[in-house]
């Protein structure tokens, strides 16, 4: 009836985890983004999450701080959690901590945790473009994981901790599509429109008398991020070095009263002629490490590709995938002006795939490839 | 206090014309363009509305019978006007004949009409693309106009009838931008991403439970028609033929939870580097025949650049210019990928300049160049 | 993770179920609610979808006639199936009809169907008022199921068939919060004022031109209904005859922008003094056959009354409940201006509880009384 | 062509002004209410905006600083000036203040104003319900403006200076149409259901994650204001004191996803049998001292009654009147459940008549009665 298959899918793989779970703690647990974690770490077969902080709460229940904003409710086990502050010491009897802090927050407070030996896995811009920090989608570059080890010893943090970056949630589900879209030939030059939800600015972060009605043409820093972050996310490492893969990238990003899912128009040229075919096909049937793996929040297609010529759509489709919200779904995948271009349109969603359910699973893969 | 200064340049003009006003038929006038017709013919200083047709409500008050969607009520003189049939003799008693018809019933009654002697200047698709018809922007080709000669001589109309024809909605806007962009260097590529409002689509043509909380990536035949006509309008007359402007464009068209104002995201690639002064300054000083002879419904600028980061926005600038509506607002133009790249948001009032406004403006150059 | 309690609870009692199931024919079957029913009939244990009937697409596959508006895909083993017209014979070889035809269409149909032996459970408001028809909300009325008795004899329908139907959607929210509220003391009036979702006119039934950023203070013959159906689902079964429960009630209704989820604003006066917690407590209580006999589209329970100050709201609430989108949730309880009235806000979703969900539970319960 | 009646009326007032304008500071200026404020001021015949007054952005240019978010652009001549601190000398220079300070700011500086001898025309509710303290509807209760010479005595303000409140933007609707209809006979009880932009919560009131495609049933201290300011208003003068009017009152508050205008459901229960048309007449023809004064912002009819089924609608209809905001809209005026109760529908611009028109047309009021 309700969106079962994620969920069945999940709970088969639970039985085969025998192992004792990684405390896990939380930071800016009672934010939008803070919220798809706490609903997707309940009962993670990896997983356990064992303490929520946030600055405005601290002290009060969970539940009661909380302002829940997505469907269902406040797990039981959580709400009766107590809020504490970054400065908790029982942060440190965790090994993981995921952290959704605003960035100038997160930039002292995650180096000061990972110097303390924690792995931390981020969505805070703060520390994404270090050059000894990964910034990872995992079916994208698992390989930039090993920046891991460069880091540790160049700021000698010994007892394990690092700091380990997810991207901007517009970048996730672009660079997500272009990886199978340069495999198909070489490119010449990419264009992307984006129509992003007002989840993507925080709870605060679009007051409704602008929005309402309207289309607001601008996201703070936004085009710059996607540019830079793409670069380094689709580059790759000469033994310790990051070489980014520079491509001639044009991207426009709008604001539209939507909810929750980035929907992106993309024209990509090629430098020849291209089969519109082949680039479904390198869609289609891209997968990555997680599917390998079968990690526990990893979907079965990590792209969906539509058919019909009205979708992607963001109320319709942000839930696609056999994770609900962690399938980028493409759809109108066509010609642009001639033989060497195609267009398409791209929906990602931005809490889920493009935040939470990405650190999720970029920790999973850690997790498997033995990180901590 | 209420947007005044579009009303009072056009007071002015009005004392200067003396001659005997025009008596015009709309066709459709109970529409969403339609009551925008209504609305900016009330009072028109060359043109007296003197038949509304509308085929849903024959015989009824206007008043009564029109869904009036607007700002403001329906003009005094137009609420008690009887609806006629298109097959009422009293639109032969007018020298002009406005459509606003969906394009299927076009086809026939325009041809008719035309061939009785009318000046019909219509914004259905059905006849802009046949090759004796003018598809025109009063700022962009006003020499196209010639092709009306061509058109009476073929097809035998002697009495004086000819049809005249105005843009799909989303082209208005794109074409009224590209042609001072086309004259900075020569531009070798086109991409445009478009965000439409609602109203594009009629009254009944999206569903609230199509578009609330969504995006739909897809508007039927929008992108071939942008393409298509661009062409024709930035094409050029050689003799009596019209020889197309074939740019490389690739467009992909969206619809978007706003009432009215579509707006477009576009690249232009030049063949060479250009500086983006020159193509604000080309923008921002455009300026055609209608500006020169001082039209009615002329805004002082057809283009009005922005400086802001944010705008346009279609809620606060859709009514931008001297004459609400009928400027296109253009902002953040900036740089692409490279020095041979430029980037823009435009936003055009689709049922104003993108509609009746725009059809208004071309039967006013008409006016003024004496063909009726 | 992704609201699994009612399933969980469904899947449970799945298994206790060892009969053979019905065979159902669904009329309307791609409409917004006949998407529900298709939805929550999907693994039904007492029913078999096995015949779906839509006016414009008969012969056509399921999966490609429907366009699908709700969450997730449509079922498997649905989306094969082929559309039949209203007077296949494949309908004869099923026993439970499930009508989610317009008024019109549902007046002859279902006459003719019951007449030919099948149970005909319809929520069009065709023959909601006829005497011998019951009006049911399985938790309020049940006993009212005795009409189908006189209906049988009255019509000379001997094969068995009966029509029995649900109510108008905005009255089901309403009159289940009524029935434990009248229990607490004699009421002398009832104020509603409602803010109901576009859905509830149908997928073409509202445009956006008319809703966006907007309200509409009138839903064609709505208030008339809720009042004439309250009072008869209200009223009393004395022998064969039913008897009105005649209560002074005002309603006023409104559509306002949102999708799903019909809230309704209601002011109770009583006769004398109450206390606010004597209702909160009957609400919070209240519970019918459904939940005593455990049917499986029954919420464990039937109303859930919320404390926070600023609940229930229909984006987050209305898939409230044990089985997503069958509890009514209220909000909000408190005084009105003296000790004899009581306010609160009610929350019912229209297309689940107020529509398919209260059909199939309706269907439910007349099964377990061996009504086919 | 675009809204010219109510500029045109009051251009022709304007004439017959000749004496020297007042000057005025606008404490607040560069919020919504504020624009709204310098809007209405922008060529006003009795009054001349000298000072704006700002927290955020004390030294910058009036245009520079505000985000302007209503019709049109910043008049020209406010566009240029600084903002100054509500510390600044110049504002002593001016005699009269219009105050849009949030609550807690204005409890102080209000009296501090009023103290040095400036007549202060406040929307804050700080000192709305002081006992010499007039709660001012011009067309309601003008009579209470007698309460300024209580008190000036009292506070031992010899100035001349005094506080004058108008009214939360929900009761001044509300309490205009209940002055008619109390004219009409003897009230037993009034139930209230609104449906409120967010506009009257401010710019940042209103997060778009929590009003797009949802409703929310409450408003922070909401109910209390209309119940509390309406006995007020509505109240008598003996002598100096004030008697509230105590009318049994219910209120329920609701945040729904438009931009300006409230909509009110009112239901008036008389103690005997009305007639629905005596209370149209009481409302269309309901005046007061404003329209007798013909001061420049009071519309010709204060309660524009519809007959339409389906107005009015807070998109189409909140710019009603000769003024355009200025007249509160009623419709569907229709029996409730027996012969003593009326229901309709209201909507109320709320902030135009609700906030800056209301403060305006006040200060129009005590002008025209020698206040300053």
């Amino acid at each position: 009836m309700f969106r079962m298959r994620g969920r069945a899918v999940l709970d088969s793989r639970v039985q085969t985890v025998t192992t004792k779970k990684v405390d896990v703690a939380l930071l800016g647990a009672t934010g939008s983004v803070g919220q798809r974690y706490v609903r997707m770490l309940s009962r993670h077969p990896y997983f356990n999450l064992r303490v929520v902080v946030s600055r405005s709460s601290v002290g009060r229940r969970y539940g009661e701080a909380v302002r829940w904003m997505i469907e269902g409710r406040v797990p039981d086990e959580v709400a009766e959690m107590k809020i504490e502050s970054i400065n908790s010491e029982s942060i440190k009897e965790c090994k993981l901590v995921f952290s959704a802090l605003p960035s100038e927050a997160a930039l002292e407070a995650e180096t000061r945790l990972a110097g303390e030996g924690l792995m931390v896995v981020s969505e805070a811009s703060a520390h994404r473009m270090d050059e000894d920090v990964p910034l990872l989608i995992p079916e994208v570059n698992p390989d930039h994981l090993r920046l891991v080890e460069l880091q540790k010893r160049r700021r000698g943090w010994e007892d394990g901790g690092a700091i380990v970056t997810t991207p901007n949630c517009t970048a996730v589900g672009l660079d997500m599509v272009l990886a199978p879209l340069l495999k198909v030939a070489p490119v010449s030059a990419i264009v992307v429109n984006t129509m992003q939800a007002v989840s993507g600015a925080g709870y605060l972060g679009v007051p409704s008398m602008s929005i309402l009605e309207n289309v607001i043409p601008f996201v703070k820093d936004e085009e710059e991020k996607v540019v830079r972050e793409s670069y380094k996310i689709l580059g790759r490492l000469e033994g310790e070095r990051l070489v980014p893969a520079f491509l001639p990238m044009a991207v426009s990003c709008n604001r539209v009263p939507t909810l929750d899912g980035h929907m992106e128009s993309v024209l990509v040229e090629y430098k020849d002629d291209v089969e519109v075919e082949d680039c479904v096909k390198s869609l289609a049937t891209f997968e990555g490490e997680p599917q390998k793996l079968r990690l526990p929040t990893s979907p079965a297609r990590p792209i969906v590709v539509r058919s019909e010529q009205d979708r992607p759509q963001p109320r319709l489709d942000r839930m696609e995938g056999t994770v609900p919200g962690m399938s980028v779904v493409v759809g109108r995948v066509r010609r642009g002006w001639g033989k060497n271009t195609v267009q398409m349109t791209l929906l990602s969603h931005n809490t889920v795939r493009g935040a939470a359910g990405g650190a999720i699973l970029t920790a999973e893969l850690m997790h498997a490839k033995g990180l901590f």
